[in-house]
């Protein structure tokens, strides 16, 4: 083979590699907390994990509350953590609609609804997306301004805190990102 | 031709063709069934499709509204059904502005302003959308979710329902990806 | 070097660097004016420029509030342009979150928290933007439906207003997207 082409292959092949955007990959910002878009952003990291594509999941600001685990109470916070953390929803099945909520009632029409339609509920979606290993990370800043600690989050395998620098590390490699 | 050069070459070539994200393309989720988003959502589209890009928009829970048309009723609805149907907005002319509504004022406001200024409206937008091809998809899930059937959606070139497996294809394909 | 084999690995070079989505590049644009998002955006942005991403930022519809720059006052306007001005924030200082801002105590709370923590206010994050070179792009129409003017704008190191086209240019070229 001529030393020339082998050395422009490589290149080529290198290039390649190495293009952002390249891998077949999703990473999604999930920073809203409200019901709607956290289940739509559990229906989207499910589908994609079925379809075979490495889904990475990076929840921030009121994202975060979706993480917490009711039955997991943290003591030693402080006056604005315990104020955070009375206001914020306890965790995944006390998020309401971000829109026609209607004091509640919005709410439960939905879930009603999702129940008959068997539509499964966002707890359903988590255990999916468990088995299909879609990687969940929660945003140290977010957990440290709301006065989260990594003991009050749900059990869910390979879950983790991390900085925007790691989310951004996936979304460029990614072939889909989605901010929600 | 040396044939390793030639099968070196034959597989960059295939990894080149077959690299999520690399073609000139753009999907959009389409979530949000505010005015303010919903225009944003159509002046990309038309904007990406007028320079050439192909343009996939998935329209989505709140989203879905915007695509009945208030002039077809259709019959067999479940009471829930019913309910969903009369609150939420009876096509894209009855959207409203996500914030700063004002009871409506805000909503007029910038309807009269993007009129006095020239700027197309959704209707319009709509129009142009269709002559360069953006293709539409509904999500089947949200419609059955919110009770709307297919025989009530707007009359739109090539409008189809699907699920979010169809969706991700395209977007993993795409150059551009956006959730709004 | 066979002429054959040269001209492929032309083509294939050529296609690689012609290929959408393949710049270490970063597009966002920036809809919402709500304090949480914009934080959101401004540390993303910065993050990613940190890390040796350009960064590209198009602010358009709520979001280019937070590009007024509330010492600087235009003469001149229209009496929709002058409602406008009043009723959107005066500036970044100015904005609130989109949720929980509870007549002003969820922001404050925020902002407070902010400072406690050693996280950069919004201000102080533009300034880290401006020397990591992030671009800012303030978006045409918005500004001309909001009744802004290009001199109300702030201070920052090659801020531009421009239209869609030249956001989905860059867009298309970037490797990440968001919508936020």
């Amino acid at each position: 083979m001529n030393v020339n082409v082998e050395t422009e292959l490589a290149t080529l092949k290198e290039k390649l590699e190495a293009m952002p955007g390249g891998e077949n990959k999703l990473t999604m910002i999930v920073f809203s907390g409200g019901l709607d878009k956290q289940l739509a952003a559990m229906i989207i990291a499910t589908g994609a994990a079925a379809m075979g594509m490495e889904v990475i999941l990076f929840f921030t600001f009121w994202g975060t509350a979706a993480l917490r685990d009711p039955a997991k109470r943290v003591g030693g916070k402080s006056f604005m953590g315990k104020m955070f953390g009375m206001m914020l929803p306890k965790g995944r099945d006390k998020l309401k609609l971000s829109q026609m909520n209607m004091a509640g009632m919005g709410t439960s029409m939905l879930k009603g609804l999702m129940q008959k339609k068997h539509v499964a509920s966002l707890s359903e979606l988590y255990e999916v997306a468990g088995q299909l290993s879609v990687k969940i990370y929660a945003c140290e800043m977010s957990m440290d301004l709301m006065g989260f600690k990594r003991e009050e989050l749900i059990d869910y395998p390979g879950l983790e805190v991390c900085g925007v620098a790691t989310m951004l590390a996936h979304a460029k490699e990614s072939s889909v990102q989605f901010f929600i």
